[in-house]
């Protein structure tokens, strides 16, 4: 029933017939089958210590690397929508693992001799370990090798506009009206200041992510492992990734099998990451909007044409893309937290759904956090023509007179500029409130980037 | 730049190196694909009728359908997360019908000659209106053909248990603590009437989803396009697809292009199914525990081996799919919602991932309808036995005495058979209140099933 | 322990003690309090006909009509978070109307004599059929006597705008960038739609609301529950509210008591409606935003100083506290959902929280849209002035021209009086592809509202 | 227009009859007033330092205590959904305080003299950065005072029953399915560890939410504030709440103004805690379900009668309001996740909301957590008896015989006591695999509670 040129076993195969649910792109994602690789082969180096036969585990040893580096990817066809434990992908694991060791060795494919799915590959381990340790291994190779290194690119790339728009100063713009003064660069220091968080908050989750259920066996007692192999593995897997991982300490395995909170910790780091990100692209593509009728402030990078119907039509689509990732990042946390609020007993089965939507916020985060960088960001322009206009035609730029004659005065000025069509320095002269020289001599923008040292204190 | 084998053309090859975000699994799905191949079938028709020339209109119409049937899905490889209007996707579909047009003509690749992307195959049309008219169809399509069969199938299978289990009283259970008894068959009538409620809604949505904004072009004005054009591609789309579509009068076309409010309804109703299929595979899971711990009431089928470490384990696990299928859903629900409400002025641009959550959406509650209706529904069995069992040690029978003795002393009787560990039986008599020929008398539970058209009225 | 001037008894006081939960805010909502009313008279009314001493049941008549016209409403201390049941409203209930009752007929508060909390005020009732019942006639009469009436006023002060505008051409935009115009009655017009399609989907739950689950009693079955008992409480129901409800016939019960999928369902329709609302409250106060540096189609009604600190500042905060209702709903539809998926068995037992995310969000929705329309959507005026001079200046006018010159001469026009910061005219003749007066025949944005019926089909 | 009587005016009036949404149960929240009192007491102090008069200062000081100790809360009025700055609220609280200190002073309430509400309780500060301070400072105590002690409480509770349960051996449930036995205080580490390390992450964003914002006036550059303040004021705010408060550097401003990044991660921590509590609260109302038909191996306290038509039902009341909880604080986390989102340039306007909802889940969790401890974990027992019973008739214990027979004989064992119904020690001797003395040495659950040290290594 097996194809005869598959790795996969019997198992895999009734889980395939069984669960035709949602199609190849339903698979789970790359990344847990190259984590169940490092796992099978860490396992395999730590029974030998424990008298496995070194023939059988160098053969495991050596399978597991072809899943690792992904060319047994097609070996693993399994749905996300399969048993809630993932007990079937660790099955497939198994047997892909077992039948190329056995080809290694010069048995026969399917013969489980002498390399057995089982007995073997599976030694020492149960689905309910070995499953939630690839989900902690899979996310944290993903956050460190895909997202950090992504939102530090795009940070940089923010940071060097905000420093390069460090002395453009334009509107303020609060509820959406104009408002005092700030620099382009100040705007800018906000968008770095919320990546930079975002990836505090994303490194904040490792730790708890780094620690693995490995050695808990079938409820998290350890039943049917040896004393230490909990231990000795995550050294194992730390070795094989080259990032620290510790095993869980005995009272915390419990928690690590029956709950998923750490993944759901780790979720809503992404969430905030996502929040963020909706909006610094909202925003710029906002200051982006024109050419002609819009805030015209910034120009994006024009890297396609925007309408099939409309010619010259320039769009902010990588500000489209970057949203519509946030939106698909804040819907899986929703996912996330109620998978893994519904765990029962020692055992939460929303397992493959979890990691499924936590690896593809995580991918999705870091591919178009990149996109975004590089077709975007780097690429901006400020519109400093447009931007000094505007911040000159506002009217509030009158906030800074309150101290000089007092809120109500102020008002009056900004209200009848507003009314009349006219500037703010011709009302407040047509107010006789303030002689044109003494209008140019206090209304400067530039000094309303600061806290005055020297302001007077109100009546 | 584009590969010498490829249909596609310039515009679908820089979006795919620009948008590199999520890999081959975030490509927009096939059902949408489809679609894009209807509408520019049905385009080429209705233009026909305006005076494009036969020969390129022919062409396309046999280039579309190459698109309809699936063979060219390789084509496009344009992922979810582009320009959110979709615009990318629509010239790809220009560009591969134009090119496989061309071929069909004897043309050269890529010469966009006798067959020119834009003003042939995207003729009278605007990405967007394309993209939302390719969202509906796609999305009834989908519905029509898929889901609403997967849940009917569904409907019949439980209530065929329904009926099956007509004659079984077993005990009710309210805030999971023992209640008073009815029918197994009336507990699954619940299931099936959830189920038949979800087709009602799922349903009820398919007016506003049939409604297409073809013709509204660029901002819903219809500029570019001729008078008329709208209400026959709707024609010409109802007649390709065998489902009846009708353009969306003037009026409703700015609403059509700028939201996609008809979708974030479509998705409330699939989100309502993913909440009753969450209840009855719980329920279901709940009945099956055991086998020797659990509530032991239904035996699940036997699918597979449930453990790779405890022998002889058989798990529910079509209802964890189904569960997490269902939490899928109803993250997939804040994701459509949250893009659904950021449309902006003319345009709504979440569209590919409003679209794909969607599909998505009704691809698993298919799938995993039809899995859970073949792979367990059909399958489960009635343990009678312990049924009865736990319905004869119940001591909410107790209920029925109300109108007799009153509450209170009820009341006394299952407390003291609880404390004592007894019968409500030997309770009853042992305070004096009843003979046992009485309690046999009265307490019986198919009495309990219904209103009992004697009661006496409490004094 | 009951306070001595209290109408509750000792089950409401143990709940206060024991679910010190949240304070005074987190009462169960008004509107539920009164459908408690309602049910508890109606069953009284039809208790008298099965043989209720209509001495008691009068009195119980009557105590209910102060429990429904709120004048006993600080009765009613209970929290949301009690029991899942609301098993202790619906003693609440019974404590006070029995008391009432007492008091009528000159009895003792507290004596439960003559009118018995339980056998009296509860006869054929059990909390499992009585908050449901509750849950949806509350529901019912805030939709139809709150939400539809506000959302109709929403509506028509909509169209009335969108047809006082509707001679005013403007710029469309798409991605936010300049687009092919319309007119700003065309733009208020989707919005016009969008309203008048949510109150369509919030009559679309009714028919499934207004379906009362009274009669099923504690599981389902109906027991200690007259023959007809259902029927005819629904009916005195209809009469007491006015609203046509009918009795969820005998198989529909077992959902109505275990489910809530008729509440989740009018939940998702007040997410639609919150969706719709987010988009329209957005774009207008983008479209009023300046008053200088912004888009400054509109001017919105200045309700009240904006700022405390910059004089002369108005803000869109109307559609600030419709966006923060909008992102409220959305956010219980979260919690409306997740509650709805964790039935178990015979019963839902999330039900106050069901209910009161239900009964908030129709409350939130019904005030903030009478409240946005009174104070904002009525007193808009367009910027007349402001709107045409931007359509003139815009580029994309030239879009009208693909089909004179062909799209790739048009995009040429419009890159370089992009470029060059000159108008569209100027840049077209220049190029030679218009004398002057061609242009100002052929580019008129009165011409681009409505598709052509004379446009040359291109070649 | 403003009631005689009272100390807010004309502005709170204003906002009272322009935003009449949602009613007193709307009104914002009591810790957010206090924080708006702790805010202007520390203002005035440090205003002193710059000049301000102290007759005033110290009036504006004592009258702000009045606003700290909550005796002036119904003055404040203003519901959640007003302006998204709560401008309002800001201005409220300027009425209010002034009025009172003009009182304390001998003056004429509304005045403005000698107190002016904006010249004075306002002075140096903005709408803008008031609120988000006064977010913090609320956030901040009622995590510290109110929801960190809460948890302790729940998790040194847990931690006394898993100590008391510590050598109660019970089946253990994978897949609700029997699996392997642990003890009853294993189980309950897992709920220990989980509300442990929910008091980790929540103690995790303390540091972000006790940045403020202050100083940075309207649009984050500190304009009309004197250098030096904002660092002043934060010591000031740490001196009055005793709780260390630290001011957000320069550039940090920008972002405490314009997102919510801080308190969206603080929700998703808060959401975390959530899960974890519907987890812990799912599992011991299903081990206590019962008394005869469910698992029963705990008895709940008996807190309240738990059906008014059941007599003797007693339900798990205080699992079912923390699970409510649960969902609400879920559905929270999509309001602040979604209002977080909707930032625009210099400022976030959806503050009122966002807080709203992160102090009613910090409430609620606190309470709820305080209720269930006392109300529930307290009185937790297990019935050991049952305990007992249930492990020994367990198939799953067969597990630990793998290593001695191999997994496929243990199969056969196990699944035929199952399909015969006789206990696993009877099918193991009558398939000859173990005499019955070999049986009862082997199988012994107290083996297999941790990681056998001498456990032979498969072949």
């Amino acid at each position: 029933m097996v194809p005869a040129n598959r790795y996969w076993g019997a198992q895999t195969q009734r889980s395939l017939q069984n669960f035709d649910i949602g199609g190849p792109t339903e698979r789970l994602p790359p990344p847990l089958i190259k984590a169940f690789g490092v796992l099978k082969k860490a396992a395999a180096r730590v029974n030998m210590t424990y008298g496995l036969d070194p023939k059988i585990g160098n053969a495991i040893n050596q399978a597991a690397d072809d899943v690792i580096s992904g060319k047994l990817i097609d070996e693993f066809p399994l749905v996300v929508f399969q048993t809630g434990s993932g007990t079937q992908s660790n099955m497939n694991a198994n047997e892909v693992i077992s039948n190329r060791a056995i080809e290694i060795l010069g048995g026969e494919l399917g013969s489980k001799n002498p390399v057995h799915p089982n007995d073997h590959v599976n030694m020492s381990q149960s689905s309910n370990d070995t499953f939630p340790t690839a989900m902690h291994v899979a996310a944290v190779l993903e956050i460190k090798e895909g997202l950090i290194p992504a939102l530090k690119g795009l940070q940089y790339a923010l940071h060097a506009k905000s420093k390069a728009f460090d002395s453009i100063i334009k509107i303020g713009r609060t509820h959406l009206q104009d408002a005092t003064p700030l620099t382009l660069g100040q705007e800018f220091s906000g968008y770095v200041q919320q990546v930079k968080n975002g990836i505090s908050r994303v490194e904040g989750v490792l730790p708890r992510l780094s620690m693995l259920a490995q050695g808990g066996t079938a409820v998290g007692t350890g039943l049917n492992t040896k004393k230490g192999f909990d231990v000795k593995i995550a050294v194992e897997i730390s070795n094989i990734t080259g990032h620290q991982f510790v095993t869980a300490q005995t009272r915390f395995v419990f928690e690590a099998l029956a709950t998923h909170d750490a993944l759901v910790e780790a979720h809503g780091a992404l969430n905030v990451v996502a929040v963020s990100l909706m909006k610094i692209a909202n925003d710029i593509r906002y200051l982006g909007s024109g050419p002609r009728c819009g805030l015209g402030e910034l120009s994006l990078p024009e890297n396609e044409p925007g309408s099939s119907i409309m010619p010259g039509k320039v769009n902010p689509t990588q500000c489209e893309a970057l949203t519509m990732v946030a939106a698909q990042v804040m819907g899986n946390n929703a996912t996330v937290s109620i998978s893994g609020s519904m765990g029962q007993f020692e055992l939460n089965v929303f397992k493959p759904v979890i990691i499924k939507n936590v690896l593809q916020s995580i991918r999705l985060l870091s591919d178009a956090s990149r996109s975004f960088t590089r077709n975007c960001v780097v690429g901006i322009q400020a519109n400093e023509k447009r931007i000094t206009q505007l911040v000159n035609d506002s009217l509030m730029l009158a906030t800074i007179l309150n101290s000089h004659m007092g809120y109500d005065n102020v008002a009056k000025c900004a209200k009848k500029a507003h009314k009349e069509g006219t500037t703010l320095k011709e009302a407040t002269v047509a107010l006789g409130l303030l002689t044109p020289e003494e209008f140019d001599e206090k209304v400067r923008p530039e000094l309303m980037l600061y806290p005055d040292p020297e302001v007077v204190v109100a009546p």
